[in-house]
């Protein structure tokens, strides 16, 4: 089945100027991209943008923990250690599969409303993230947080987590072209030094992506060289992560730009999530000055519980603003660079390969944009990608797309029962609370 | 007619924890509000919120420039000054009162469908803006912006500027209750020190409230030094400014909280515009601070073009947020605060009565919220100031009243013709950049 969008403007990451012109869909592919003059192919199905409608990628949501989202608004204005440690923690832990399945599936009913058509996504009880992932039809890249702990029937904790992290490899990597697989290592301070090297050197000789957490707090700087007697810079060497393809560091708050002048940081993404960090206070990365670096840099919102939201519209306009706010510079964070971080640079740090971009051939992840509204009074080819990220919301979404197929459209989801899953979570999150 | 709430939750800024329960509205006024075990009262027209829907305040918007709404996307990334006298000032130049009037109304269509039931707005063809209101029936406080310039006819500009502002305020201040009117002096580098010390003193004299842009930049903490050989808190002194009723200062970024320890402010609110500093790169206001000491401090979006939205829930997102990433203090800018700031302040400082809360008495200006989402699971009367803070969106407005009438329900304008002024307002903004 084809779907034609007559008359919108076509906008991505790459494109300076929005085109308008019509995009046909077939068989879960952009088909065609014409100008606006050119005579709109035939297909089944057409929307008719009327030059009120826009077309995006999808959003790619390169950092989060989706079942987090029954665990929302717990411990509210703490800090990430203390808020780990005594909240999310001991709450995690009365965690069931199916708990995990019902969080992860009403993460997915949010970030379908807004727009998102890729999420990548770290804890454990992965299986079912992967099975909400695939009955919902949307594109996610997974990975098991490993962290360390005392051994469970006499096998080490982060053996069992390799363990897990690989059968999940196994099983769900490329599974109907939605998911993904990479390895979890936490964090430098859950997983021990020696068994961080083991795991690069897994990712590495298997070709497998690695996801973690680096640098999200000042304090962990200081615990790197407390601990492993180096500096954080060395730690990415000696573990080999500099070296290896598909690493994605989460948060890198405290990571320095000023390393990449003398280090190849180049095959490394680094995920900025700046709702989370600034409601943790964790602190405010320099983006801007890692936009002038070889370095991959994504978007993502980190888990329902630090954000507290799963709009990845939100964080872009959260990132172009912070940015211009701290450093007291108006032209940083542009709204292009923004744009692109949010969709195509976590697709392709994620191995999703000709997504994240509107082009001929490319796969059909879209987000359909209302433009009929009034903070689009003015919104041309030219400035497109400013109205979005500065005057745009989620609240414009008419549709999410994956792989050709609308998941939510006009308000409805098509392939999931929100009134069950809502029902199931809130189930789910008394029995956690009490 | 009678509209009641039935099965809701109802919060405001100065409570802790929601009520669930029932909301009747009749004359225009909250009449009763009872608890969820109460039998609900009769009315002709019932919401039945079956405890996942959410009354608030309807947001009020303590600093904008509505018909900005015309010149937005103008200038991106470049600073307030540079903006100012290379894009904005050249195309307001150009601006004729019905551009005036349609760009208004089409800030309005914003407001609306995002929350917010009032305005205080700072812009010239005033009366524009007061027809605008009044036929949507929205609350506004209006001030005409007061500047120095080459005379007209003989006659000073600011002495032409102060005599339209006092015939906006004879002509408009009460009007239908839903008016009221400021003296507008737009800010010490545009109003020369004598001037400014007359306009204070009218402002003493006949009891007008006065709406002023004060340290937006840090540019002008030097200029306040260079011309007027005083510091600023001099200035506020030495001005009557602090000896004032009803002075509502704008941005105010570079205010030093530590000045309200020697120097009593407790007169002046602040509006804070977390978002348009950020963007213009005027600096960060140090809010936190400032929420220890004894002064107003409300919450506004300034002008669309520098924003780019007008959209208050997102404002309040971005204020707790970003005070907590700067000050990298997790328990910095409580919820709760914020939403106090965003409702009751604002209307306090433009001498609005009876606004702002959810109490008996009090007038119905509402704004109902769609807790049947996913970012809502969990939500309850402990913790809903949070959620609506941290997980909220305007996209989950359901509708927003005035005067205990809809003027925005479930995605349709009940008193503005939508169409007519999205294309009123694109035809003009084509008329201001050919």
């Amino acid at each position: 089945m084809a779907t034609l969008f007559k008359d919108v403007y076509i906008l991505d990451g790459e494109r300076e100027r929005a085109q308008r012109g019509h995009l046909l869909v077939s068989k879960g592919r952009i088909q065609s991209i014409l100008d606006a003059d050119a005579a709109p192919p035939q297909a089944d199905k057409v929307v008719d943008g009327g030059g009120r409608m826009a077309l995006l990628p999808g959003f790619v949501n390169a950092h989060t923990h989706a079942a987090m989202a029954l665990l929302r608004g717990l411990g509210e204005e703490v800090a990430l250690k203390k808020w780990l440690e005594e909240k999310i923690w001991p709450a995690e832990a009365k965690l069931t599969p199916e708990d995990i399945y019902w969080g992860t599936a009403s993460a997915i009913l949010e970030m379908l409303a807004t727009g998102t058509t890729c999420f990548a996504d770290m804890y454990f009880q992965m299986e079912c993230v992967a099975r909400a992932a695939l009955e919902a039809g949307i594109r996610a890249a997974l990975c098991r947080g490993i962290v360390t702990g005392p051994p469970i029937d006499g096998i080490s904790k982060i053996d069992r987590g390799i363990e897990e992290n690989l059968k999940l490899f196994d099983r769900w990597h490329g599974r109907e072209g939605l998911l993904t697989v990479q390895l979890g290592p936490h964090a430098p301070y859950t997983v021990p030094l020696d068994d961080m090297k083991r795991i690069v050197d897994i990712s590495k000789d298997r070709s497998i992506g690695l996801h973690f957490h680096f640098l999200e707090t000042e304090w962990e700087f200081g615990y790197i060289s407390d601990e492993f007697k180096m500096t954080p810079l060395a730690y990415l060497q000696r573990t080999g992560l500099t070296e290896t393809p598909g690493v994605v560091l989460a948060h890198g708050v405290w990571m320095n730009p000023v390393w990449a002048d003398s280090v190849d940081l180049s095959q490394l993404t680094i995920v900025h999530n700046p709702c989370s960090n600034m409601k943790l206070g964790s602190g405010v990365m320099p983006l801007d000055t890692w936009l002038d670096k070889n370095v991959g840099l994504a978007l993502g919102t980190d888990g329902a519980s630090s954000n507290n939201r799963l709009d990845m519209w939100g964080e872009m306009r959260s990132a172009a603003l912070l940015h211009k706010g701290v450093t007291r510079s108006p032209a940083g964070a542009p709204a292009l660079d923004i744009l692109r971080m949010a969709t195509f640079e976590g697709a392709r740090a994620f191995g999703f390969a000709n997504k994240g971009l509107l082009r001929e051939g490319w796969v059909a992840d879209l987000a359909l944009v209302d433009l009929d509204q009034p903070h689009y009074v003015g919104a041309d080819e030219d400035n497109l990608a400013s109205f979005i990220v500065y005057a745009g919301s989620s609240a414009d979404i008419r549709g999410t797309m994956v792989n050709g197929k609308w998941l939510y459209k006009d308000g409805v989801y098509t392939c999931l029962d929100k009134d069950e899953i809502l029902h199931k979570a809130r189930e789910a999150r008394k029995a956690i609370l009490s």
